[in-house]
């Protein structure tokens, strides 16, 4: 009844080689182009802000990159993270679908944003950089770049978006017991935070603007550049340990996934999941269904435009091709705080646009409700991020039982709730509401793209 | 620089037995006395509290004890637990000495608690019972009994220590969604707890008087028991899995402790990580140094009276042979509210007096400072009352530093800190302070000791 499977690889299975994608695609991605020329960036334009081994990942089309032995050295402690057959939630749902979790919240961050925040940590120390600036939503990715910082004998300084801020003071703790500083943002250290607070006082803060006033700062001091916790090439490269562990856990379970299911925020944790798959498919084998799952209230992939726009809010940043609801858009202040973003990852973009994936969204209440359905059966509260890959899920698992098919699902639980309880009670307590799809200001926002490609 | 050092044992070594000290003792345990007569107490007079199998394990003198299947396949969502050597922390405090720690974090509920809610879930279903009614402190039991009465099908009640209830809403939340009720104690639903609120309206509470609330509720009802976590025989027979995988993963280190490290507030997840290595320097292996450490506010085995007392503040329990402040002992608020009992495990308390343990105590702002020392090299962050264990093992490293010794020295991280920010915010902000010894109070409930024995 109660039965625990769990399928652990040991050290010695820890990946050596990240994926990367790009080798893979079928027609390549479009250039990135400078905020400024609206021509392509050149590496030593990236170098203001990025370190160059970075840069050299975000372009490079080799299928496999070494990750460095001191990145391993510190993965360890938790990698290869546990995959789970999710029995119990089988058994609750009484579906003959077979579920597995490959499960991220392990990581003494809690979620699967330590993966590349080692990885960064590590090439900016090796590069001779003091201090790192990036920004924060649910404080998943600022927890994990304190952690990374503090191992690698970094400054770091967070731009935390308020709403966020205010909802997770434990986020901000957790950061500041490493040793990082962290800041509610839009502030009034740059200027273009002070630009937003001019025109909105009471701006709740976005993705798009606190990375806008972490580019800035990185932009103005040699000895400090800016890393981001999603969205390019080298992230979601450093993320594809998840799935290269997964497919190992699979076989060893004897399983090969009919479908890949994982939230999306920038996209990050989904490519790690799905992007090792999507590839195996790519060069000619098992067809998998990808879905990933956004908030109704921030539907990047499923009401957003395929074009080029800027990663921040006062364009401060190369422009890239994506799936985007306007940079200037700022999603209402749901509960999934590391979803609240106006593009999407270019690589996840470009393989939605040629059909490798497929999109959907939900409304938080009922992601809280399958959150808390998963919880009960496997023991493991998901964060609410994670909980939109659960809803979809469940979702599927359903299907399965009304149609008798024995699908195999695997997912990603990208991370724990632990910080987002005050979530889960508004929630039990009936004071979580779903948010409206903000139509017509997505509709403004997308008018403002730039006239490009 | 940054190496991990991980020791991973598979499923097939999670352990098949508990460890029952009682099999080694020099000589055997004092009685438990009946509350009421004060004569010793009957199984069947236990069972109206506990289940028929928890008794058993209580006076039982084999010292191998099977763990049942149904419990196994639960525990082995998290177990082995990892075995980590602390380079990192080594190199921090530039010391000869070797530091291992077991980590019991990674159980879903964030600490050693969830060892011995599973088994006694486990018992208290298969013998028909329907509702469980406890007590916790930090809520790292609390959560644990939550989490196990998911996986089992019971209702769970829990009686949550007032300032623990305040400062740790996440805890309570936390319960909550795995369908606990969480009352906070003292409570106007016993009569134990009136009587408290009668003469304290502002009391903050404590393990003592959360005791008595859930004790009497569970007399009341036939189809209700009641759980300790901590203190009695069969609570920490259910944590040996943590000594006895520790054990095993010390070898594969080639390395033997010279001292053992745990904090004590009931004294379970030292004894869990101990009793194992105690036993076998019983039965004539190695020396070692266990050293128990507890609050200085809270100083029950550095302080106390080998004496019997009473479990809880309304002498509903039983009468047990411990060293104890007195019953009626309320100790301060401070943040490692697991730590906070009047009492000691009897089987510890008999070892202590046998001289085989070696207790200290530290104030709470030197363990945080510990704890975040600790969090700063190995990337985890200790809950409060595992920052106490920490700033034991950061002392006796020093020690070897200004020796040059090479001390193998093993500690139980016994959980994690996700919710305990608060504390580490008020820490950080400078508005924690270290608390007085209540050297009056003490007196005074050591005054109103029952005279037996």
């Amino acid at each position: 009844m109660n039965e625990t499977v769990k399928y652990l690889l040991d050290e010695q299975h820890l990946p050596r080689f990240w994926y990367n994608i790009n080798a893979d695609l079928p027609q390549p991605l479009d250039q990135i182009l400078h905020p400024g020329t609206q021509q392509p960036i050149t590496a030593d334009e990236l170098e203001v802000i990025f370190p160059r081994a970075v840069i050299e990942q975000e372009v490079s089309t080799e299928r496999e990159i070494e990750i460095p032995q001191p990145v391993r050295e510190v993965l360890r402690q938790w990698r290869p993270s546990p995959l789970y057959r999710a029995r119990r939630l089988e058994k609750a749902l009484n579906t003959p679908a077979k579920i597995f979790y490959k499960y991220e919240g392990v990581s003494p961050a809690g979620s699967h944003k330590a993966n590349t925040a080692i990885a960064q940590a590590f090439y900016n120390k090796a590069e001779g950089v003091k201090r790192i600036t990036t920004e924060t939503g649910a404080g998943q990715w600022g927890s994990s770049l304190a952690l990374a910082g503090s191992m690698f004998g970094l400054e770091i300084l967070v731009y935390m978006v308020k709403v966020s801020f205010n909802q997770k003071p434990y986020r901000r703790a957790f950061m500041e017991t490493f040793g990082a500083q962290c800041i509610a943002s839009p502030s009034d250290t740059t200027a273009s935070g002070r630009a937003i607070l001019a025109e909105h006082p009471d701006s709740s803060g976005s993705l798009g603007i606190a990375i806008s006033e972490a580019v800035e700062l990185a932009a103005q001091r040699d000895d400090t550049k800016y890393a981001l916790g999603s969205v390019l090439n080298h992230v979601l490269l450093h993320q594809t340990v998840i799935g290269l562990e997964a497919q190992k856990q699979m076989e060893m379970a004897d399983a090969y996934p009919d479908m890949v299911i994982g939230c999306t925020g920038g996209g990050s944790n989904f490519a790690g999941i799905a992007f090792p798959y999507i590839g195996e498919q790519m060069r000619g084998g098992h067809t998998i269904q990808s879905i990933a799952v956004e908030p109704s209230a921030c539907p990047t992939l499923t009401k957003g435009r395929f074009a080029y726009d800027f990663g921040d809010t006062a364009h401060l940043t190369p422009l890239c091709k994506m799936y985007t609801l306007g940079s200037t858009f700022v999603p209402p202040g749901f509960h999934a705080g590391g979803l609240r973003y106006h593009g999407m990852a270019p690589q996840i973009s470009h393989l939605a646009a040629l059909g490798y994936i497929d999109p959907r969204s939900y409304n938080q209440l009922e992601c809280f409700a399958a959150g808390i359905q998963f919880a009960k059966a496997e023991g493991i509260i998901p964060a609410p991020e994670a909980n939109h890959a659960v809803r979809a899920v469940i979702d599927e698992a359903e299907k399965c039982r009304e149609s008798g098919e024995s699908k195999t699902i695997l997912f990603n639980l990208s991370g724990h709730g632990h910080f987002d309880m005050q979530a889960y009670t508004d929630y039990l307590g009936g004071k979580l509401k779903d948010l409206d799809y903000a139509e017509n200001e997505v509709a403004m926002a997308l008018a403002g793209l730039p006239a490009i490609g």
